[in-house]
């Protein structure tokens, strides 16, 4: 790499799933992609001493704090990499942003629409001073994603009539699971629908380059009361003696929609489909053709192209392991496979190249509010027996 | 077989698609199952002379006649066979009922609630005298789907908590596609909805046996107005010069639902899903197993069992070919598929085994005025935004 | 249907499993396709005569009687259908075509070369009479298959490098399944390699237009002694208490090949694969493109398309259920697939089609000594550990 | 990790496709597992300064050195990890075994019999001081296979009857991809067999407990002329004007074989299968159950479990991604999958874990053997018209 690249120190705020997966993508990402900057893995930070430090070892980063806020003010830092759950996201972004640090923060943006509209206002005062942010819907990442929007936008699928989405799991279905903070309105805003829904919503509209403009909803928690949890690993959990705790988020979060270019779509976001485990499922159906993808095979992108010859029409198993597909360059010959963690190497390239080229990285905090407000009206809906809700655009929210 | 079977004269009105289907079924029901009763292709029915004098060479009937109220009289026939448009279906099942003939009736029932409850009040009233009625839902016929039933009906998916069911078409994504019948409302009574989307709600009560107790829908003609048809087979149709008229149905439906176990779903029919032929799509997941069927791939039926060890499990598919298999006794060995007109022959033989031994068949017209009720409060929910619609049991309309 | 239709009235030999197959498609075949001759369902043969006599009623055959002999010789009859074990092939196919009857023959077409060559004799002397012949390889009529050899025929595939194809079925795994015919060499010829391995010789050759020059050949009998039958039907049989006897057929036969188009090709039959039930495999790999097949989903085909864009390229899954698809004319709307019987349904429409216009039906039994010889040779160089041993043209033979 | 873990100081010699690997997978390994000994990329070697230097910095590595000789007689390195192409292995293997270097040598082990011979009697020396060897089959490591393993050793399959195995790529199937090192037999000793054939040969013989004793090969050179290369990089290249060279390995190598335990097997490795990009694919059928495998969906197993209730039998999809499967303790929740690399990072654990504990790391040099001496048997074979010949234990070869 050249000399001249500007090396950008990380400060990294979480140490659990997502601060794992980030260290590997932040670990790797110079070292396969050639950028304008270059990442240092500088500080980690987490309120428990011992545990923070461990992972500072073990994940490679040079230092550690027990203190968010001694972090964003450090001057060896310029980027803040916000890894918490939701709950924290709104206080310590603004601060960071407001300290003059990049941020990436991790989705949903916020718990609330209040949160992300402060998170936008910061976001957009901080850019007059060339500070970036950028929230991180990692599966737009996903090579096989990044193909599916290229050809939407290229007109490959006509006008888009159906968006057909759900982002399936399970690992909850055993009622004796703990109650984990995923499970907690106060610490996670809501469940299945922040924490998986919020990504269908963004991809969809990523994809589609439509915006859902209303909903109707409808949530449900099938196990209301849950063992207290002693210890969590990514998503894995084990409870702690017979003391339980009721569950305040929702199980499963269905809305059906319409977007601004016709289309209408079904959405569903759920933690209780048995035996499908991270099925982030998106087909989309236009005039002229369709996609069809699932995450479980991140790999593969179905394409099915209505101008060939009919006798010769089907879904094409798209193998998105070339080398002039997105992200892949900088990877294996055609066929050797690439894993979850590259969707967040994939992502840091897109901040790295946009930071160090003083661009805005995309999604912004403002595409993620418009994540956020859908979440917002599938929630009201849901309370209001599903009546049709109204989603504004958020730039005019902005604007106004 | 013995002797002794009796024979049943059958009497179909239709020669179009459903007309082939079933008489192909006809052809073959006795022939690959011992049954109590033997069908006899006696008359067939249609308005066009020169058409269905063509239809019962080719289609191999005895007689034809060109008035079905001259066919439901006629001594030496027993059983009708409704296989016109949805708008003369209570007529002439009614009419038919109380001429003592027992009638098999193509889904969906009827073009509205209130005709499908005058037919289920023929229904009860000609049964006292022994007369029989069904309503041909033909995919609960499908061996896979019957399969899906057994599974969940022997407790092997445990608490039911998500439906998924998709029924996909494409084949008027062309705008230039003529207005066939099946486009106009006073025909077809509905578009996508009660064409297709009748088979998927009537498919899910049916393998889970719940029932759909509130709908939020949503539905949209994508494609507003269409070249008059000249000529039409099966779903194919020719365009005749450049007169246009308007589409009266939806193109697509969508809706969430609740179903009375707690099980939580959601609904989609289209025929804009561009690439998708005949998907009919379920998936049930329980708080122990998930099934999963696409029609496309008519003879497997994947199922999970989450009470095998963990490293495992999997989505089983199961090639439902096993002459133990749900219908399979009559067919070929193992690998050896079966296609979809078969779902014909067993819905006869179905209900040959249930009028030759005295009993009542199912679907019953109850059953069908339950899917009837459906879609109604979809229609009605479509209309007033979305808002949530409660649909009766059936069960208790015909009580009051 | 034309009056100047032909009646070609049919005498079937055999009952079983094949005899059933056949019987639905004579019964069908005329009422979905217009064709220039019409098939009558006459007379059905079998030894035992209570069993043929049920079978004529139960499979709708008008006559029945015991000897073939007399059969072949009786005027009411044009066309013998022989659905007998290979034993007797040679002797009711040839003593049929010396009698002036059209002859369809089952596959293999013989149990040795010898009586093939006999065969293809007394063919070649009937067709000077007009008298017509054809041997049964029913997967050649797999609209997929066909399409298969469209494509590779109009040079989508460009130059053909591979074949691979495979027959797994596993019926035979247990080890007490009993000593049914096609286990014993006298009544089969052979095992795994006449049955199934005979359908994957003809239909690569078929597809790819190429002839197998040479092979190199291994076979293996996993069991080698079994219970003795009682009773059997399709491919499931019983086991007769505690006597047994030796299987003098192969379980299982691979061997490498040569085509005379530059083509290599690994080929494997067996009855031993665990879990595979009907699994007629074929891919085939050119320079421009490739195709792959599997009956398990016979109406799908796979084709990968090199010629187009690099980020588009992938195997298209092609559901083969277009009206323009081969043979899909008679069939129903896109996506309702079709099962095994029709590959009959096909076979005789070919059938009908060529001799009732006064032409040669394919395959010829030349066509078919083509397979047996390859079959022979697999079986010497299997004696010979396996030493590289040709084919000969079977055309060269005849000429000789 | 432990203060007490031992450090081991790697010198890597090569820089390319297997060198980017495996430096992805030095620099994860101990970030994500609990090894005895932690790796450190200290020195990395290759001859064009240059690029060697810009490769350390791209990659990693503390130091470089274009000399191997120098690199094995540092202090300051303790390993020597080859991924040179194979006309180099021995040379450098023996060297830094005698220099008393741990070795880990990628696959094939050597260009040679003799040569892997020799190699194997360096290692079995330097066994004597505590000096490790290992070969680099690091497709054993894909999860799915190892649990393949563990299923069949465990009895789960019964007998093994099959063995069905292809590797299949498509990287120069035009002709005038250019003659990079791999097409050429001094540098790469043969072509698709030592290059991917070997990679079957290995997996099935460690899959299956079981050892080949015999075979029947033939190989194909299609392309006989090729333009000579200019660049490379990972298996893509480009021509370098208009000069050709011949193809001197072969471009399919396909070959029948029985295996120790009875099990007969067909093998097939070839670089023109179009549309397969790196389809490593193994399926076993024994007496009571199956497993099926394609790299390209390498994290999916298929197992079928003949033992279960007859109507519920079908080929698993099992999703090999739960935190018990093999290696898989150390990445993301369920369904989140891996990549490629990730099967070098399982190498170097099981490498680490072994020298970390004074163990021998598998596969030895000896295994490395057998597998080179399936493949020379393969190209004797071949050349003398696919005689059957006989594969003699590499164990025995050690100790006579």
């Amino acid at each position: 790499m050249s000399t001249m690249e500007k090396e950008l120190r990380v400060g990294m705020v979480g140490y659990a799933f997502m601060g794992a997966a980030h260290s590997q993508a932040w670990r790797t990402v110079n070292r396969v992609y050639d950028l304008p900057a270059r990442a240092r893995m500088s500080v980690i930070c987490g309120r428990d001493e011992s545990k923070v430090a461990e992972a500072a070892t073990r994940l490679g980063w040079e230092a550690y704090t027990t203190d968010w806020r001694e972090l964003i003010t450090r001057d060896d830092v310029d980027v803040i990499d916000v890894c918490t759950p939701g709950d924290s996201h709104a206080e310590i972004a603004i601060a960071a942003l407001e300290a003059g640090k990049h941020v990436l923060c991790e989705k949903p943006l916020a718990n609330s629409v209040e949160e992300a509209r402060a998170m936008v206002a910061a976001a957009i005062q901080a850019q007059a001073s060339g500070v970036r942010s950028m929230c991180g819907f990692n599966y737009r990442r996903v090579p096989a994603v990044a193909l599916m929007r290229q050809l939407i936008e290229s007109g490959r699928l006509g006008v888009v009539r159906h968006v057909r989405a759900a982002y399936l799991q399970d690992w909850i279905v055993d009622p004796q699971f703990p109650l984990v903070w995923r499970l907690q309105r106060d610490k996670a805003g809501s469940g299945a629908l922040g924490d998986i829904g919020a990504h269908i919503i963004d991809l969809t509209q990523f994809v589609t380059g439509q915006r859902i403009t209303g909903v109707s909803g409808l949530t449900e928690t099938f196990v209301k009361e849950r063992p207290l949890p002693s210890a969590a690993a990514g998503l894995a959990a084990s409870a702690d003696g017979s003391a339980t705790g009721p569950v305040t988020v929702d199980d499963a979060a269905l809305f059906l929609a319409r977007l601004d270019g016709g289309a209408v779509g079904t959405y569903e976001a759920t933690r209780f489909a048995t035996g499908r485990k991270n099925a982030v499922r998106v087909e989309v159906n236009g005039s002229l053709g369709s996609v069809a993808f699932d995450f479980e095979r991140m790999n593969e992108l179905e394409f099915y192209d209505a101008t060939v010859p009919g006798t010769e029409q089907g879904f094409t198993r798209i193998l998105v392991t070339e080398s002039d597909h997105p992200y892949l360059s900088a990877w294996w010959p055609p066929g050797h496979i690439i894993g979850y963690e590259h969707t967040f190497t994939h992502e840091l390239r897109d901040f790295l190249d946009a930071v160090g080229t003083g661009a805005d990285p995309t999604p912004s905090f403002v595409d993620a509010l418009q994540v956020q407000l859908v979440m917002d009206a599938v929630t009201r809906s849901a309370e209001q027996d599903s009546a049709w809700t109204e989603v504004a655009p958020a730039l005019a929210e902005v604007a106004a």
